[in-house]
């Protein structure tokens, strides 16, 4: 077993789904579930993935290993708690979107002595909650890790180990490099369904009868979860913004085309994307 | 049987899935298929969507259905290729994803007795070509008749009739309500998906490692056919470039938003998105 005691605060889909497989796999012994909705703990303890639940951080107890798997932006205030409540020798580690943020976060709420191992299992659905928890979730994913100088290389190692252990794929890269890289592949992304859902929603379009497949799938990762892509947004906000003036250049060359009535300049981007496309597809 | 003899000019995924499943129900009889690329009229051929195959439109002979499915731009050319050898009586139509440009194209063109019927399932797939022709394609799809005032009605029935055979749900709308409605539901939508391929394309983020599900989806229409896409663009260019204003206006606040640091305000942008994107997912 990797870890006697763990605690996990947010039991959502990311911190509910990683208990369970942990458990599954024998890797992790007793729960300590903390969040702040009743009902979703309640939840929880139904499904397995926590043996306790409470609503303070600082009531973990005695845990050798901590998960933060709350909206980013809490990281700071999460640490702040647990800082005086850790048990020596606890590892503390998260599941955020965002690592750069919350590595600072972290490692400057929590004493110097304390392990932190920035992670960010690339994995999910629209769906939120402990219901929407899965067992099976990281099987195949990858798993980002961005140590720091000041991450010992024991805390780093078993937090990989746990990783894998579910089933994920565990890179070491720096967090710098994960936000450039996931402003690009996720947020942006989620940014543009949510914007694209939106101006449909404004557009009083019938969707019921004309929507289709294609609206369905550009429009699906705008049913997430406010406060968690809020706080992705914020945290990433730099590499974000680039990503948001990068494509809407290209948007905007795009809509010139066509206003122009320009054919050859239309069939080079559509060409150009769809050389894009599939290195996507082939590599992803 | 509703047509006996049929010519399809274009026997790629949409042309060849129709005459495929119009034949397998029994609506059809002989069909001459009509394209520029051997290779694929011999697939479509070979794949039992055609009798007979032929480069020349004027080349098609005896026929009561004429349907047109090639890009969207081409129909005036090819109406005014048929309107000397089509026999009399002869029922025109087409599957373009866009209508006031082509029934005002193709009505021009064609004799004034010629029976013109516009219509678009909506169906389909990123791929392209007989070879991705489906039998099954149009199972639960809808399939918009845009008639005019020129149009008889029994032409208009005949057209439904096959439609509803091959199992597309048929609704009748106006060219214009078509054109807007679509320009939301499927054409901003793949305007979107290539600006973003080509914008991930060109940051040479690996998106090997990183992609993820979201960045596949998104980026799916974008792997269509460039000439096909092109047409629909500019056919319905009023359209789709209000779409993308509207669609660039809500993601202009978002930015604005987020370069801001304005919790508040991208909470209610998300909300927004997020209740739009419901009421598409249960309506569609």
């Amino acid at each position: 077993m990797l870890f006697e005691r763990v605690a996990v605060i947010g039991v959502g889909l990311i911190g509910g789904s990683l208990t369970l497989a942990a458990r599954r796999a024998g890797l992790i012994g007793s729960v300590v579930g903390v969040g702040r909705g009743s009902a979703n703990l309640q939840t929880a303890m139904a499904l397995g993935m926590a043996d306790r639940v409470t609503n303070d951080v600082a009531d973990i107890g005695e845990v050798d290993l901590v998960v933060i798997a709350t909206p980013v932006r809490s990281t700071g205030d999460i640490a702040r708690a647990l800082a005086p409540v850790l048990p020596a020798g606890a590892i503390v580690t998260d599941v955020g979107s965002v690592k750069q943020w919350v590595v600072a976060a972290a490692q400057s709420a929590l004493p110097e002595a304390t392990p932190f191992v920035g992670a960010h299992p690339i994995a999910g659905s629209e769906q939120t909650g402990a219901a929407a928890a899965r067992a099976d979730l990281f099987e195949g994913a990858v798993c980002v890790l961005t140590p720091t100088d000041r991450t010992p290389p024991a805390a780093r190692d078993a937090v990989a180990a746990l990783w894998r252990g579910v089933g994920a794929r565990v890179l070491e890269m720096t967090a710098a490099e994960h936000d450039r890289a996931l402003a690009w592949t996720s947020h942006l992304g989620h940014v543009l369904s949510y914007a694209l859902s939106r101006a449909v929603g404004a557009a009083g379009v019938d969707v019921g009868v004309l929507g289709g497949p294609s609206l369905r799938e550009l429009t699906r990762l705008a049913g997430g979860s406010t406060p968690m892509w809020r706080d992705i947004f914020l945290a990433n906000d730099a590499a974000v913004l680039a990503a948001i003036d990068a494509f809407a250049s290209a948007l905007g060359e795009l809509r010139a085309a066509v206003a122009l009535g320009d054919d050859v300049t239309i069939d080079r981007l559509l060409d150009e994307g769809l050389t894009a496309r599939r290195r996507i597809e082939r590599k992803s």
